[in-house]
């Protein structure tokens, strides 16, 4: 079943060998761990993923979670995820020993996250955000907190969830009206209505624990008065039984698609009796929240790169089995008596399963490498090496938000259309993962808000030290590259596109100087697609040059041809997406101001 | 209602100031026809779409058709759609008056279409293969199988379909086995399993006329062995009634999109009952269908444009009415005292808005651009013009099949971005468009197969006289626009693409000519591409000639804003789409051979 839905071997490939998580082992926090124990990890991962993820993943579609009496009815698998999943430790692994985790690597930890994405995607997200919650709970909470919610988080008997948003406010998290009104009890009032909740609310929950973004009475305007708070669904009460808390789950969204995840309405305090506990400080609710943020668009990311690897993995054993056609004769003609070929020997479908495999492959390249960073942050004890690389997940980060999400996507449609007609029918999962990989781009800030983000704020950090340093690690690889013959031209091809991406900010700076951010930030999107394809053409570049290496010194842990296909599928990101810097710098660089809302109304 | 689905300004627009249907009318085969009842015409259609077709474009998607009992339960509009329909002459109306029909311009009668795929994408193609079924007969059939079935499809008493797929065969229809096998009675035995035939079977129809591509016993192999059958579900009987004709509907597809348009797997001859009436010569089946196959492309890429125009519209209302977020102030940051901004204030909304139209209306140009040639081919009396018309849409159909299709499913991803979250949901249009949409780039020949079509078939036609002859119609535009300093710029970038495009060819021609095809066709995808952006530029200039010229003359139908929009998204095109053949002709022009398949297998 293996390689139905992923390719574990370039999993582990990208994990032990590009991104070298056996160097990790060495620190003082993973140090109880090898990777034989890790290795352990990741196959206890697949197996439960072949056994409870897999199986269920095209009748999670058909019966989507529902709203029915107050709840939400979700897949019985929801359950098994949660509470088995939660004793094999993927809720918790990278927790501390303290906090009742394995403190496993971020990075192993997301792999084996990775493997039941693939497997399923409309489960690991009930897991992933109970992990989120409790993880700010631990961070910012009080004893007390911790000691009342986490270790029923941890085993998947309670779940979490994140409440940011509501009906009127959208993205825009300044305008949240939630409404938090201290009481001498210690505890605060909770009022208003959160949408689009993840896993808000399910049958099989005992409980579930709100992490909720509201305002405390007379907090200023903005961002700079929200507070975060723990407000569960059942609070405990002091003899150890649960009380209903007053949180409604009012309605349900049905979406296109990840329908066995369900997204919930919720309403705080309808009764006037919904009970919330500050966790840390107050009015800092945004940034304790953004802490844990880059965890969450990681995750997404994962989740993108790994809807696109499974649609890979069955559109590569399609082609490989489907008949269809011949190949052309010299004279440009078919002959009749010649025997069909495969669909995979025409070179068209080659071209769209290499354009998945570069996506999907390079996506989890990026997803690890951030993870690593996380790693190297929380297991530093340098301050240098943290900040260094706290500026480097920083840059990263929304890109490993948004790549696989957006190229993903393409990516999956890529390998719908090699299906043909099939790839469109109920009967194919192709049309599954097309649809359900759509909502990456939407949840945990859209690629619009992204692209702001690494224009707007990431881009200029510390006056442009994080992308320095970014630059400076692909400096190291196009390095390493020029020393071989067959990798120099490549080699050079990044360092041009890396001095056009340049060009392309001193042609911006300018303006936000100017104090005209509308006109640096209008073309954000064609930034990020540039910085994207930059970065990804780069982590090619590495696995071509560890490649070559292995190959050279004959140290081969996988087949020759494995390696072979890594060189040939980064001259294949080279040549068919890293040429797309050309047009965007065009458009990037272009005086003309086409999308600022004018006098005139344009667009009719 | 209206502006929801559609803007019938710029349909009029396009179809009379830009491709000036008036000008066709003076032509003998429609002099009976004048604007005012053209648009008579254009506006009952529109009238019946707000009434019945637009009303059930949700629930269609939510009840889709499905077998039962050997047939196929559809909608109720589906008998609205062929009976009200055909009454209304949707679909006859460009038929000769002698076989029913009342000689209206292709044109005008695609533009009717255009509105009934605008509101409701799962109804017109029960109407638009019932068609094209009659118009074989018509073209090929003798008068005694004219006058048993023609005038029941157009009246939309009686349903018709193309047959070609098989399933060992797919795309491949040299690989067709359905079996014919003649008898003394005239007719001959057909037997064998055609999948994918959309409107194949239905519970109102009282009978489906088949035309089916089939291999006549000892035929030669490949597609010069096929040939064209009317093979009815039930067959006219001598007495006037009608008799079961052994044609099964085995099974139907259930689809990620336009669920309501039902999708069969028909099987013919099972009880060795079923007859079939040969349709013009022997083996010369394919050739008689690709006659129509043109039309049914255009179709194709018309119901495209008319799904990405009416998420266009939809995401435009949103946009002008949903509040989020807040204009950027000059120190970067927002205010939160400031009033909420609409989200069509948001420079990259405005981009995503922009994309669309750019998109929708430039396909629609397209869209109208081939109808207009084929009216051109259909009412010349002089040869000379009829070659060239006839060479001019022999080009161009590819690009009409698949730029609508492709870019379409682009425009709509926008259009869905646009609203976020509520994008993804159930309750919003745009993931049904989303979905419906997708289908385009496969039945009726894949991208890929138009790709090769473009390249292996077209660019070389007649020594490429086919493609000068587009070059020569685009020069005309350009010559025109560069009359104006405002558009000189524009003008002089897209003769840029087109020598870029034939550099593109001197490179790839000689790969042809030493007779390795594989190598020339290998990257027709992205040549496919290429052309189409210059095409479509090029549409987008000559709205912004016409634009200019009706402001400079003060000659405006319509309001200037709506003239200076063209204007304004020509140039959006020019800035953000136009650049993109840089990148192609990149990697047109590499050197690097990565997708023909060699003597290791690199894709693992």
């Amino acid at each position: 079943m293996s390689k139905k839905y992923i390719d574990l071997e370039t999993l582990k490939y990208i994990l032990y060998d590009i991104h070298n998580l056996e160097g990790l082992l060495s620190r003082d926090r993973f140090k109880d761990h090898d990777i034989a124990s890790l290795d352990l990890f990741l196959e206890s991962v697949k197996d439960f993923s072949d056994r409870e993820l897999y199986p269920y993943f095209k009748e999670m579609d058909e019966t989507p979670a529902y709203h029915k009496d107050g709840t939400v009815i979700v897949h019985k698998q929801v359950d098994v995820m949660m509470k088995k999943g939660g004793e094999l430790g993927v809720i918790s692994a990278s927790f501390d020993y303290e906090d009742g985790g394995l403190q496993i690597p971020f990075m192993a930890h997301q792999a084996a996250a990775f493997i039941l994405d693939a497997a399923n995607n409309h489960l690991p997200g009930y897991a992933g955000l109970t992990q989120g919650a409790a993880e700010l709970i631990i961070e910012f909470g009080n004893e007390e907190l911790n000691t009342a919610y986490v270790p029923n988080m941890l085993s998947g008997i309670w779940g979490g969830t994140m409440c940011l948003t509501e009906p009127q406010a959208g993205s825009s998290l300044s305008d949240i009206v939630t409404k938090a009104t201290p009481t001498d009890a210690g505890f605060y009032k909770i009022s208003g209505q959160k949408i689009f909740i993840s896993g808000g609310d399910h049958q099989y929950a005992e409980n579930i624990v709100h992490l909720v973004l509201a305002r405390i009475e007379g907090a200023p305007k903005g961002t700079k008065g929200i507070s975060l708070f723990v407000v569960p669904k059942n609070r405990p009460t002091s003899d150890g039984s649960l009380e209903y808390n007053d949180v409604m789950t009012v309605a349900d969204f049905q979406k296109m698609g990840q329908r066995g995840y369900c997204t919930t309405h919720l309403g705080f305090g309808d009764s006037d009796d919904c009970r919330g506990w500050l966790v840390g400080e107050e009015n800092r609710g945004l940034a304790q929240m953004f802490l844990m943020m880059n965890a969450a668009r990681i995750a997404v990311g994962r989740g993108a790169a790994a809807i696109a690897m499974a649609a890979y993995r069955t559109s590569l054993h399609y082609a490989n089995e489907r008949p269809q056609g011949r190949k052309l004769t010299s004279t440009g003609k078919k002959n009749p008596s010649d025997k069909q070929a495969l669909i995979i020997e025409h070179p068209d479908v080659r071209r769209m399963l290499l354009l998945q495999k570069a996506i999907v492959e390079g996506s989890l390249s990026l997803v690890l490498l951030a993870s690593k960073y996380h790693d190297i942050i929380h297991s530093s004890e340098n301050p240098e090496e943290k900040e260094k690389y706290d500026l480097l997940l920083e840059i990263i980060i929304p890109i490993v938000k948004t790549f696989p999400s957006e190229a993903g996507s393409t990516s999956v449609n890529n390998g719908l259309q090699v299906l043909g007609g099939y790839g469109f029918c109920k009967d194919f999962s192709l049309q599954q993962y097309y649809r359900d990989i759509r909502i990456s781009s939407l949840y945990e800030g859209t690629t619009g808000i992204q692209s702001q983000d690494l224009l707007a704020r990431k881009v200029p950090l510390q006056n442009g030290k994080a992308l320095a340093l970014l630059v400076d690690e692909m400096m190291r690889t196009i390095s390493l590259a020029s020393n071989f013959d067959e990798l120099k031209p490549y080699a050079d091809e990044l360092s041009s596109s890396l001095q056009l991406s340049q060009k392309i900010l001193q042609k911006l700076m300018p303006f936000a100087m100017k104090g005209n951010y509308e006109r640096y930030l209008s073309d954000a999107n064609l930034f990020m697609e540039y910085m994207s394809i930059v970065v990804l053409s780069w982590l090619w570049l590495e696995m071509a040059v560890n490649s070559k290496e292995k190959i050279a010194a004959n140290d081969l842990k996988y087949s020759k041809i494995f390696y072979e296909s890594k060189i040939h599928t980064m001259k294949f990101y080279f040549k068919y997406e890293l040429p797309k810097t050309l047009s965007l710098a065009e458009s990037l660089m272009s005086d003309e101001v086409l999308t600022i809302k004018g006098d005139t109304e344009y667009i009719v």
